[in-house]
């Protein structure tokens, strides 16, 4: 193989597999697999959002799909790549039902990582470029309705004379950005948001929220951000982007609508969800429902003995507004994750008197840092320059298995600890426990883990470093009185404010809340990868757990995470609920068990 | 020459040419033009928007210029590519004061044309990119305001307690795109609408309206309509883009607002510009004032005898709404270009009884034809395929020069007069009137000349062709009497409505309307090239008179034409009126004399 270019390995590899492939020859597909080898497949073999691990199960699975699959076509695209020892190359490939496009990674002539995602389904292909719409309907017509007419009659009959196939309860970055994939699928969907505006849940955060991922990780799909967007989106300047975006992409979005329950009719195959409309019930019928209400839209809420006493003002992070109201106030932040930082650099920007309660240890990374070291590569200027563009990257990130994913993270954080060791000693010295996750994985794994256990450095660092902000680390709360907090180790804070910074549970206690907890323990819990650390229990999972794939629960999805994997996640979702729009069969292979009621 | 790669010759062309331009010899620098030679500056070396046409004009314009624009820094862009006879290649320069780029033409070795243009002031420039803000203010900041609250205080301030630096008068697409580069560049501006939402000058018009034109000639700076953008945009959908836009860019644009009156101080060279805002006066003192109220902004009202006993509906163009209040109605349409022919042929699809009044002959091209002829290869998804940005079909539009560009076009629509000759014959059968401008070159030279004389035909000359619009061509209106319109050639038709689709006025109309007649005097004529055809009279002009560039008022600028023109130019208006702003000198080499009032 030593004289071939990389483009010529990889093409001969892909001609090999195809062939194989072709001919139903399981055991010679897997025989071009490492020994450690991973195949991750994101709808287009198994309609499921899938790893396989290993030889046995990449046999297992190819086993199972390939005389429905009917994969053909694998073409190189651009030149491949190679360096330490892999060559790396993008290409497309077709399956019976859809295009795809994937990314391989060889060692040698053998495949260690293979990516295979569904970017269209045949016959169903979004309308752009070449295929857009023409807009106005030349030569003559009786009686031609107008765009504007069109619009205003959809929008009157969704939802009470024509039914939506799909219901999205939740209008924030998740359900708009699924809506807008829905829309250039043409699947009739309606988003449900109790607030009275696209973006208010971001504009309703704490008065000094910034997003804290950089506006290249941050562009919803369709339509970038213009190229002077800041690199952190202030929170009322994305939630404009929100609610513009939401008209540009003609989103049926019902704001100001509650959603008050649901129920699935297994015989009929469909929901029947009761929805508060300006205050008006209406009730919708659709054939699936997602769940985007967010990762962090069940608030935790710690309840501590005394609480109701308490004479001042106590509240959900989610719930708290802006410093200005606590100038010179006593105020105790429960909790040293994001927002807990957040509000308690706000609070003494303000003037008050601030004390960070941390319950347990934390993961610190410096902003600048970890853009630099963890994100650089993919999502920033330079990218872009280097050709990444977001649909790449988006790419890229997900062609890494989740098994052994944080084995790229360890030297980064390693190589962050090093370089802000400054700023790690003083916080130690100040009293603040530090972590960099159990298995020193760092930022990006605790949050696929568990949602939490980080602050991204924007400042408050340095207030807590110099007891600007004060510390009370390693104590619980005791007790709750008129005028103060009692703490474990039996000291007493005077309290005015006290804000529950103690973040949220999982998504599927909506599901709980919405439909039942049959149904909720049913699908059970939502997120992390059971990697057996904190908040996390195993087994492994090698996926999120029900994000963006079938859950046990016939015609319940949930869609949620960031800015980037509302983004990517949106497209695989859509994919999969146009498949069952277009009854295209979308046999499921691999369901996940459930192991974790929440 | 014969050996040398397209990329030698014109990297051999830009080194001598440099060569030439700074040792201030101005012989040897002209001496590189061919004969027949054109030089087209936008702002870069002329503060002006100038094709000097000739060596002679060339030689004048350098002695002139030269030691003050110190250009520098000729480096080819690219590949250079040759055809016919003509080498071409894409270049960037500097001035003492910009950075600019420009397209080259070289016949042999010999240039040909020449285009420079001014991309952004040394300095100045935009913060995009890697300039671009950060958003979030990291560290720690006492009583930090945030986005919103700097955007409330600027909105607050500007206009009251601080003076603009530029009031826009008209927030059609001209206003809001060179509003948005303005807002880059940081100069505070104000523009005045007197609708009460962006996209209303659109929203208001005739309800069949969508853009003639396409979808690529049609993007916004900096923020381009996503790729399944209609080819032809519905008015209502460009009006909510157009809004959108004005947000996300964070224009300050006063809405409901009626300039009342503007005046020149010459002394202060401040204008005093009286506006009603919601219904109270404000009174604004800015520097610079524009006049973007659009080449279609002061109706012509033909005034015919008889008219104001006319007992049915009357109404200028620009004031119809919808065909459906007229389903049964006799209806009269005077005039025979766009307006008219998509009026009559909403009327008829909503069953009026339709005569359309031609007064004198109009251009026709069918819309697929002249998307397929004279812009494909620039502006749509073939020349997006063909790596043709917008920005670079802009300039490669701007590099042809006016003085000939008609010799490139006549061709184009002696191939249309064959592709459609079968509608044409069909048209004249009917009693059409046609031509294909003086000269034979078409739509959109008499675009340019005159702003009239044509239909793009996306299915009304089929109803005119066939009858089912009724026509009276070559005839005028000699009297309009209670229920009927009599004809120059004694004729009567019985009449419910008469639409006046009879154009627009010159541009200066509005500084007659809003500064004063001697002022609008002074300044003369806006549009038009001077080529001595009809409605655009002599002498030649070689740049559209007034538009975009300094005029005979000082203070006093033009902006406006289609969307594209509204993209493209408002970049070098903006330019202009950033460096008046931070006092760079800007003596304006070529200032042109006014031939015509109006």
């Amino acid at each position: 193989m030593g004289d071939l270019s990389p483009t010529q390995q990889a093409t001969n590899w892909l001609t090999a597999f195809e062939g194989a492939l072709s001919r139903g020859d399981v055991a010679a597909a897997v025989g071009m697999f490492d020994a450690e080898c991973y195949w991750r497949d994101l709808v287009s073999f198994t309609w499921n959002l899938k790893t396989c691990e290993g030889k046995e199960a990449i046999a297992d699975m190819l086993a199972a799909v390939l005389g429905k699959v009917k994969p053909s076509h694998w073409q190189i695209e651009g030149e491949a790549s190679s360096g330490n020892g892999i060559t790396e190359a993008w290409f497309t490939f077709e399956t019976a039902a859809a295009k795809g496009r994937g990314l391989l990674r060889l060692k040698g002539d053998k495949c260690w990582t293979l990516l295979t995602t569904m970017t269209e389904l045949k016959g169903f292909e979004e309308h752009k470029g070449a295929a857009r719409p023409k807009g106005a309907e030349h030569g003559v017509v009786r009686e031609r309705k107008t765009w504007l007419e069109r619009k205003a009659e959809e929008e009157a009959a969704l939802g009470y004379s024509k039914q939506p196939y799909c219901v999205i309860i939740g209008g924030g970055q998740g359900g708009i950005a699924l809506g807008a994939r829905l829309k250039r699928l043409n699947v009739p969907t309606i988003i449900i948001e109790k607030n009275a505006r696209p973006g208010d849940s971001w504009r309703n955060r704490y008065k000094s929220l910034c997003l804290h991922d950089p506006v290249w990780y941050d562009h919803l799909p369709y339509l970038p951000f213009p190229d002077d967007w800041p690199v952190f989106s202030p929170k009322d300047k994305i939630g404009d982007w929100l609610e513009m975006y939401t008209k540009v992409m003609e989103l049926n979005y019902w704001s100001s609508t509650e959603c008050k329950s649901a129920h699935y009719d297994e015989a009929k195959q469909e929901w029947t969800v009761v929805v508060e409309r300006d205050g008006k019930p209406v009730t919708l019928r659709p054939k699936q429902l997602v769940l985007a209400t967010g990762m962090s839209a069940v608030p935790n809420m710690v309840s501590y003995p005394g609480a109701e006493t308490f004479k001042g003002v106590q509240h959900h992070s989610s719930r708290h507004g802006s410093g200005e109201d606590y100038r010179g106030k006593k105020c105790i932040v429960i909790g040293s994750n994001n927002s807990a930082h957040d509000i308690c650099a706000d609070l003494w920007e303000h003037g008050a008197d601030v004390t960070m309660v941390q319950r347990s240890s934390t993961h610190i990374a410096k902003s600048d840092t970890l853009m630099d070291l963890a994100l650089g590569g993919l999502y920033s200027e330079a990218a872009v320059k280097n050709g990444i563009t977001t649909d790449k990257a988006d790419l890229i990130f997900a062609s890494v298995p989740y098994k052994i994913m944080h084995t790229f993270h360890i030297p980064v954080y390693q190589e962050m600890a090093k370089r802000d060791a400054d700023l790690y000693q003083r916080l130690e010295r100040a009293g603040f426990m530090l972590d960099f996750g159990e298995d020193g994985s760092g930022l990006f794994m605790k949050y696929l883990r568990r949602g939490s256990g980080y602050y991204i450095d924007v400042g408050a660092s340095e207030l807590i470093a110099d007891g600007k902000v004060k510390l009370k680390s390693g104590v619980t709360v005791k007790e709750i009185k008129e005028h103060s907090v009692v703490f474990s180790d039996g000291s007493e804070l005077p309290a005015d404010l006290i804000v529950y910074a103690t973040g949220y549970g999982s998504m599927n206690g909506w599901a709980a809340k919405l439909i039942s907890k049959d149904v909720a323990d049913k699908v059970g819990k939502c997120w992390g990868l059971g990697s057996a650390t904190a908040k996390d229990p195993g087994p492994w999972e090698g996926e999120l757990r029900n994000m963006w794939k079938p859950t046990q629960q016939p015609g319940l999805w949930f869609h949620g995470g960031n800015l980037h994997q509302s983004r990517h996640y949106s497209q695989f979702l859509s994919l999969q609920l146009k498949a069952r729009q277009e009854a295209i069969p979308t046999p499921v292979y691999g369901m996940s068990e459930v192991h974790h009621v929440s």
